[in-house]
């Protein structure tokens, strides 16, 4: 087999073999295939599209490009979430520890941010200490001894699409659903997962701009879960405006804490709560919807699933003084409050501009690799729909420099429309797709 | 300008500026662009296609990527012809004499064979001495001198064009149109062509296998060149058997030399005097086709072809000697008749499977930068249309030894198809196509 005769093939719209997909993905990661012919042949995957049976040859090509992670000497059935990135997006921060305390054992590796959207293992640094690249053999003693893990994406699991992706990154070849979906399910394949619900947002903050787009990914991913044997849910949630109030790294850790404290926004509060309901359900913790929401509601009031992220964070090597009192995690040294500009109806909270305006704050990254300031930020005092008075705080913004502050309030102010007629407040869930 | 961004604009379909052309060409030659850019970018213009505007664009950024010639101290219109390659094409070898005889200089730079696909470079190598690696100096110097130049691609000319040519054989990007228009053009620009003659060849045994494709590449290389500023003739010719008798390079020199002589085949002389017609109308040694005919007749009639050849090949280093008695040209130590397993009429004589089975013999070569064995190839008796008679030579295969000789006997009866009901002769050219 010769790998330019695999790319003629997808060229040409045929459909590949199993053997052409895992001939293409062996011969990429051991160096064979070199960079040139695997960006020919994704850019043809890309254009030509690809069948559910491609996606899933290429998924597990993936998946056994590296180890595999067995939790079945920890938990009958690991249980799992995946977000597709947006703004604000912290749910996993109160969602694991929640799950978790529910008695669900919870093995999370979880990535960071690129872009406009952030990622969970730079919020987690925020917290001085915490550990965010545990071994496999920590991973599971940990999951062991209390349940949870919280960590970075382990380099052993799905060697393969990490290499993929950063090829993707420079070929324009990121925004292919079928290329997503292996990319996400070979990660959650790799790591263990018997049950996973999927977060697929949709909206300016997300990386599916429509509906149809989004549509399109989650049906893929229930399709290519349930092909893999894997019991999977999707739920396609709203991100055109932030999810809650804060939007950089330590400021999201402070509203995670908030929310497991029984305070934090409404709508992220929520959003966790409908997440940790499908994956009680997945699991088989809770019988219905009714019962997996009672579960939740009263685990997060108990304080449980705070006493369980507060026990994480100490396994993980952080520094449990922050986290008992968030005025200790890392503060930007600029925090202005800035004043809605006139009176109304918030109609927009352009989440894709506040996230940039984070990254220009120096709070995200436009490449991989490079350091983020944890403690800049923005924090949103309003959400769409919402009556807003001149002169009171539209949101306020956390900055290391008087430049960098000046930018990001013009930037965030742009992002905001406030207009003469009532807004209706923006849903948090659209729709739940199952196999 | 961002190298990612210009992929992610051709993969949406979007039409790319000169800018942004120049830009990504500039940037591959000076390896500013990596290869794996470079090749999801041509894998983006093979399927989304290439207007016209961006033809001309990629192909003058081609052009500037290196030097280009200036031959208006030697003539004022430099006249060229270009071959898109097929089996037994060996017409620049008797055409270039037969124009420059004409009183017309030619100065032709020409490439090395690939795959079934002959290459003029390889044939004139078969003459011991014959120099293709002229320098533009010692190129200008003879033009002047003697008003013909016949050898290889000079690397100062259009680098880039080898370099994108060289990445398009590995990634399944070679067969696009446009980007073989570029290719060719860009070369013959470079080159200092004032006009050109394109002989484009449709059939199993060239590149172009459909009359769609082949008339699209002739309209887009008319209206390029036109754009450009040059006269532009094409010719589409049939390359479903093989032009002429002999396939291989010094078989093929030998032909070329009996053409000269007024012998040879007819099918190859024919085609030699319509194309050196086409050139001398297109830069007015010949008011019409009647005068150019003429004149190209009386010039090889007369042995003045013959003489300019053997000029040429003095002036480049070849031993004279070798072509005044083609008998001390290289020759196979196996030659073997194979007759015709049945009398009827020959229906087909399949020039790509004649031209694989010439690289098998070792006389062509499946990967650029292999050497190849001048002295070996095939020589088919017969033409299309011919009635044969069981027992009597249908072609003539020449080896280095017998397990090559075999394989190819059966690859070359294989590739011949006899028939009972009579067949008509291949024409030998279908349409002539100007601006």
């Amino acid at each position: 087999m010769r790998a330019v005769d695999v790319i003629a093939k997808k060229r040409d719209g045929h459909e590949l073999s199993t053997e052409e997909i895992a001939f293409f993905i062996d011969g990429f990661t051991a160096d064979e295939i070199p960079d040139y012919q695997a960006a020919a042949w994704l850019m043809a995957l890309y254009l030509r599209g690809m069948t559910d049976g491609e996606t899933h040859d290429l998924t597990m090509a993936l998946v056994h490009s590296g180890e595999t992670l067995d939790l079945s000497d920890v938990t009958p059935l690991a249980v799992d979430k995946h977000s597709t990135g947006g703004v604000g997006d912290k749910v996993s921060l109160v969602l694991a520890p929640l799950v978790a305390a529910c008695g669900v054992p919870v093995a999370k590796m979880t990535g960071r941010g690129l872009g406009f959207s952030g990622g969970t293992v730079d919020k987690l640094e925020s917290i001085p200490g915490y550990r965010t690249d545990l071994s496999v053999k920590d991973f599971k003693k940990q999951l062991a001894e209390i349940g949870i893990v919280l960590t970075g994406q382990s380099a052993d699991l799905a060697p393969a699409d990490r290499k993929l992706y950063a090829l993707r990154d420079v070929t324009a070849t990121v925004e292919s659903i079928p290329l997503i979906i292996s990319s996400i399910m070979s990660k959650k394949l790799a790591g263990g997962a018997g049950a996973v619900v999927l977060d697929v947002k949709v909206g300016t903050g997300a990386f599916m701009k429509t509906m149809e787009d989004a549509e399109a990914l989650a049906h893929g991913l229930v399709r290519l879960g349930t092909q893999a044997g894997r019991e999977v849910v999707a739920l396609i949630s709203a991100m055109d405006q932030p999810l809650g109030w804060a939007v950089g790294n330590a400021l999201e850790v402070r509203e995670a804490i908030s929310t497991l404290h029984e305070g934090g926004p409404r709508d992220l509060r929520e959003h966790c709560l409908a997440v940790a309901a499908e994956m009680l359900m997945l699991c088989g913790k809770a019988g219905d919807a009714n019962a997996a929401l009672t579960l939740a509601l009263e685990t997060l009031s108990s304080g449980a699933a705070w006493q369980k992220f507060r026990q994480m964070v100490e396994a993980q090597g952080g520094d449990v003084s922050t986290v008992d009192d968030p005025e200790k995690l890392p503060q930007a040294s600029i925090v202005e409050p800035v004043p809605a500009p006139r009176s109304g109806y918030l109609a927009s909270s352009n989440a894709v501009e506040i996230g940039r305006a984070v990254v220009a704050l120096g709070g995200g990254r436009d490449e991989k690799g490079l350091p983020i300031d944890h403690r800049v930020g923005v924090l949103v005092h309003h959400k769409v729909g919402d009556l807003v008075q001149e002169g009171t705080p539209l949101f306020t913004v956390h900055a290391s420099d008087e430049a960098k502050l000046r930018a990001a309030r013009e930037q965030v102010l742009a992002a905001h429309v406030i207009g003469d007629e009532p807004v209706q407040p923006l849903p948090l869930f659209y729709r739940r797709i199952t196999a």
